[in-house]
């Protein structure tokens, strides 16, 4: 083991002779110096090819952390396990999901954090053999191990986030809303959606395209009898507002003169066999060959393919199926065949027809199949897949990225990524995959929102009403309201179950659906100025509520949470309710039962408990005294009007101050500080409120605020309401 | 349809030739006199086969009843399927569980209840398609219903259950604690678990025999090798006081020389295929017929049967796989094996990978199969077996009645079965069947376990640390406290999880289940006096709040129940919570963070909305004011002492009552009347109490009771104490 302290107080150590998996962005060859230092805080071990750390919890230990993960905010009383998995039955018990977040902070009479940078499987024990232990398996002796000294929660995340690099801008439109189904299957269908949006009036940014865009599930080719005129569609959609967004499977077809496919065999960019020939799975196009993105060279060639797109203006895509998922090889292809003509001679088997059952399951993602590849890396050598599992994800969004940076260098661009890897936050971000409509999946989603932006990922979501069964019309009511306060706000649904666009249900839901969507681009200045803050403080915009307000009961809340600084969210998300138990932290609060834009009326609460009522057009939301929020009045899409006007509202009953952000909301050109940040100072003074506003912007950048309304409340529940002009 | 009103407002209405599914206990034939009437609240027509029901619900109708389903207590949002099904994964999406209770109480600007008394295939759509229809769809025109023309809902539920039968009484020992596993396979094991009860001083009354205690799960037998002394084992348990209790399945397996499927095939009293031959499936032990329990001949060969255990004294089991469960049929069976050998020639299928697999799970309880074969009923009619589907456990359980009745006629009987149909609450029981260990399964409990209750199924419960999957220390500490306020309080794991008996995780934990369980027995002569006067009521034991208090606030709680007239139980059901939110309706309340029977610590509180602390191993349940609870010293068992000592408990701010009960908790006598009640009066006068007791029972049975110990707490939390000797 080697060790150093590097940047402000996170110990370094390295185990063997780790993999470099690039999850981490400061050069580490000039720290390593140390090699008799103790690991601090875990005991460690070996065990066969496994290394364990084990602690001892308290009983008050509170676990946080391990990013895209099922069970609850406190990670305590379970298993989860670090190996990509495309599963789509997100039942309670699953330990492994779509990522690896590696990345876990204790909060108990120890407090630190703790990071382990290995690409291959982990497993996070937390107290499920043994009720006060955590024990590690970590499947290898060759590994990075990151532990954070520090005891404020806030600062670790920092630490975090300085070692694995600032989390990922999406362009401002990102914060609109976004239609998503398996699938809107053609051009008549994808157009109809659109002039749906408009002439109904609700306002939508994005439509996506799911797999069947493609010809025969052929990566980067458009099925031209589905969409004969595709470039037309692009343009005409643009024009009214709406993005694009094709899905991007990894998983290359074979199949002569297909040119992705050509290109790949003969530069040796696929994935190979043990005997050195490309390795032969099946994904949706039948038969195919994994890129292999750990290397460089084909990282840089894949890239180039999303031009196709980016040509014509499409600079937003989702890479889905990149854990890889495998629906089979030719080994277990086989051995389900084998299972089936066994089973034959055996009709009196009783329960083993279990079993037999059993091995026809078994033939999609097997671990057998995950360690029977290779890639090949940069220097050369050869790396058996199993061993670094958990980057292809990861490196397929890398790949991706080096293909933006030629294509549309000057550009933001919006990527969703299936899987990802501790890291894969600077470069874009990911959905939670596939959920179910089950009610439980709505405080599923809440939960892993916080845990997702604990570990980087500020911006991502869940699929919003559900992606796997049936909705109904009260749920996709609730999930709508849940879904207009996270970042990444998109409607999706599997193929066979039943429509969830807003118009699916009765008009009483249509009109509730559109008012919870309008309320979402109301919020539009405060979630972007929020979010370009969060991102340049290291700050989670999601925050669970112990970052704010650190004690035991806190630490239990688990369903609701802040977005942005000065906002607290309670959805509502179990059926047949019309109002759920709040707990209001510290404070005092402006309470929101907020159902429309123009409905602003607010009260103010004490600190405590409350059983708040909430029909079901209803979410409550709380603003936390002396913040505000901004907002301004909603658009068919962002960008279709600049926001020259907007509202700050908020309790202040001593002095409060906010910052309104604004840039292009399309480029990169906020990097070279090209924005404009106006901060409103509110105070109050025997009884008056005294304003101010101070504009701090670029040379090169012209703000286009032109007017501030506020309406204050004090502590009473007086509105103060003042208009102020800005030069 | 013919139609008439019975009972005190009952609508009884008559629609085709229905088959008579004895649901129902009255003889209806002497009411039908009207052929005119006009179905009340419902529209009613047909399309192709089906009839279909609609009513037009308001925004704030209340929707409970249909017994044992999925969902919430307020139906709701769903769709639900009568149709008997043995699905081991209950997800939220699931229409069909294992029973079918098409009982529905509508409770809003119109109040009635409705019970469809059909057999075969039912659909109750509660405003999923459209959020305010309820659209019932029965598929015949054959059938009967019943409309609950009363706004009370207490007394529609005791109209039903004069119409469908007084609940089931178990034996006292039901009120135990029992354990159970698949399996404890054997003589030393069963021994094992039994002698680890007594040796740590844990509570026990009952161990269950999963299905390996057979000879290749031949339904009565027991395999030797495993139990060779198996009449010594029962009888040396039965002094240690444990009730053994074996699993019997209905399948018989087809096999030379083997009595059962001898007797059956010759005295034909299987199931028939079309052709008339005996109808071959599959389940446990391979090839199996099905009793034809729709025929009273071969009810009573069955029932005698259950004499080899009734014999040893055994007179408790489980009545497993009566929907019947079907593993498969030579059809379905022969189609796998067809898909597979279709697939070996479609290597590059791809996507339609999925569609194989599918076709292989689909050979499990299909459709298909469910209408292939036929049942002979005692007038030698051939009835398809799909269109009296739902009658197979609640006929599989007659039969074991009509043994019981001439084995053990003296003699109470301890009886689960998995299936049920209405009507059934009268001869026995049911547990929900395979649940997981899953948190969220414990809200399922709890919402059951209500819906249950206001069927008639009033003893009954869920598999307490949950059947499916690994569960953990803390997740069986909370289930352990919520299953010891169920009537049914059985432990429960599936082959290949985690041991969840009460020693097998660490000690703390063993110590906080030991004294949960001890809980258990303290509230026994609690328990046992309520369920019998619930009984005689036919008012649910376990109620839901809105059978108490009325109001829309509390219509929707679903958490907390009543455990009989005077207890209220707020379980916590959600990992790594010190407390939760608890309503307390109307009045004032004692609470008691209970964690076991000595620590009898309680307070009082006023109505309102309150967050309570709970921890670990405390379970907050509350007495309601001006009612009383009794409690004993805990037992090993049962019955093992006399209860001569009991401790009456409550909040006396006026006046209250409490009426115990006892009986010999063992035979039939207390039908006759062979039981003592001894009500306590307890009353406050100007700040002082005045405690009376009064006992009317017969001349044949002499009461147990000596002593009553009085803790009365005032509304100020003062506590006055008092012995009360009995002669």
């Amino acid at each position: 083991m080697k060790h150093s302290t590097i940047l402000n107080f996170t110990e370094f150590y390295r185990f063997g002779n780790p993999f470099e998996t690039e999850a981490v962005i400061i050069n580490k060859e000039e720290f390593l110096y140390d090699d008799n230092s103790k690991l601090m805080y875990f005991d460690i071990y070996n065990e066969g090819e496994s290394t364990f750390l084990k602690y001892k919890m308290n009983e008050n230990d509170y676990i946080f952390g391990l990013g895209e993960n099922l069970g609850s905010l406190n990670k305590r009383g379970r298993k989860y396990r670090m190996y990509a998995t495309d599963d789509p039955n997100h039942t309670p018990e699953k330990e492994a999901l779509y990522g690896s977040h590696p990345f876990i902070i204790v909060d108990g009479k120890e407090k630190f954090g703790l990071l382990i940078d290995y690409p291959g499987e982990i497993i996070f024990d937390i107290g499920y053999e043994n009720i006060n232990e955590i024990k590690i398996e970590i499947k290898s002796k060759d590994f990075e191990l990151y532990i954070f000294d520090e005891e404020d929660k806030n600062e670790i995340i920092k630490e975090y986030l300085t070692l694995t690099g600032k989390p990922f801008v999406p362009p401002k439109w990102a914060w609109g809303y976004q239609q998503c189904r398996w699938s809107y299957p053609d051009e008549k269908t994808i157009k109809d959606i659109a002039n749906k949006f408009r002439s109904k009036g609700i306002p939508c940014d994005a439509i996506y395209m799911d797999i069947d865009y493609m010809e025969n599930y052929k990566v980067f080719t458009i099925d031209r009898k589905k969409f004969p005129e595709f470039e037309k569609m692009v343009k005409d959609l643009k024009e009214e507002g709406f993005n694009l967004v094709p899905i991007i499977d990894p998983g290359v077809k074979i199949e002569k003169e297909y040119s992705i496919y050509e290109e790949g065999v003969k530069q040796n960019y696929f994935c190979k066999n043990k005997d050195g020939n490309d390795f032969v799975t099946a994904v949706w196009p039948g038969l195919t060959h994994f890129p292999d993105f750990l290397n460089n060279e084909t990282r840089n060639w894949w890239g180039k393919k999303y031009g196709i797109f980016t040509d014509l203006g499409i600079y937003s895509f989702w890479n889905d199926m990149n854990e890889p998922a495998i629906f089979y090889t030719l080994r277990s292809f086989n051995n389900v065949v084998k299972a089936a003509e066994n089973m034959k001679n055996d009709v009196n088997m009783g329960i083993n027809a279990f079993l037999a059952k059993d091995k026809m399951l078994a033939m999609s993602n097997s671990r057998e199949d995950y360690k029977s590849f290779y890639h090949i890396d940069d220097s050369g050598n050869k790396i058996n897949h199993d061993d670094v599992h958990n980057l292809y994800g990861f490196n397929m969004t890398r790949a991706t990225v080096q293909g933006f940076d030629k294509l549309i260098p000057d550009y933001r661009y919006f990527l969703l990524s299936r899987s990802s890897y501790t890291g894969h936050h600077r470069y874009a971000t990911i959905w939670t995959g596939d959920n179910h409509s089950w009610w439980e999946h709505m405080l599923v989603h809440i939960r892993m929102i916080q845990s997702l932006n604990l570990s980087g990922f500020f911006y991502t979501g869940a699929d919003v009403g559900g992606f796997g069964c049936n909705s109904n019309p009260e749920l996709v009511i609730r999930w709508m309201q849940l879904g207009a306060f996270t970042p990444l706000y998109r409607n999706h649904a599997a193929l066979g179950t039943r429509n969830q666009e807003p118009w699916s249900f009765d008009s009483k839901t249509e009109d509730i659906l559109t008012d919870i969507i309008k309320l979402r681009y109301a919020f539009l200045p405060y979630s972007y100025s929020e979010y370009m803050k969060s991102v340049e403080d290291l700050t989670p915009f999601i925050r669970p509520l112990f970052l704010e307000f650190d004690n035991d009961r806190v630490k239990q809340i688990e369903d609701q949470y802040m977005y942005g600084e000065s906002l607290m969210v309670a959805p509502i998300y179990t059926p047949n309710s019309r109002g759920r138990y709040v707990h209001l932290p510290e404070d005092k609060w402006l309470v929101w039962i907020a159902s429309n834009y123009s409905n602003r009326s607010m009260k103010v609460l004490q600190n405590g408990d409350y059983y708040i009522e909430a029909d079901l057009k209803e979410i409550p939301v709380f603003i936390r005294e002396n913040h505000m929020i901004v907002l301004s009045e909603p658009t068919k899409y962002v960008g279709e009007k600049n926001i020259e006007k907007i509202i700050l509202t908020g309790l202040i009953t001593d002095k409060g101050s906010y910052t309104y952000y604004e840039d292009d909301g399309v480029t990169n050109e906020y990097k070279k500080g090209n924005y404009a940040e106006i901060s409103v100072n509110v105070s109050k003074k025997e009884g008056e409120y005294e304003v101010e506003a101070e504009i701090d912007t670029s040379e090169d950048y012209i703000p286009l605020l032109k007017e501030i309304k506020l309406e204050i409340y004090d502590e009473f529940g007086n509105r103060f309401n003042q208009t102020l002009s800005l030069k």
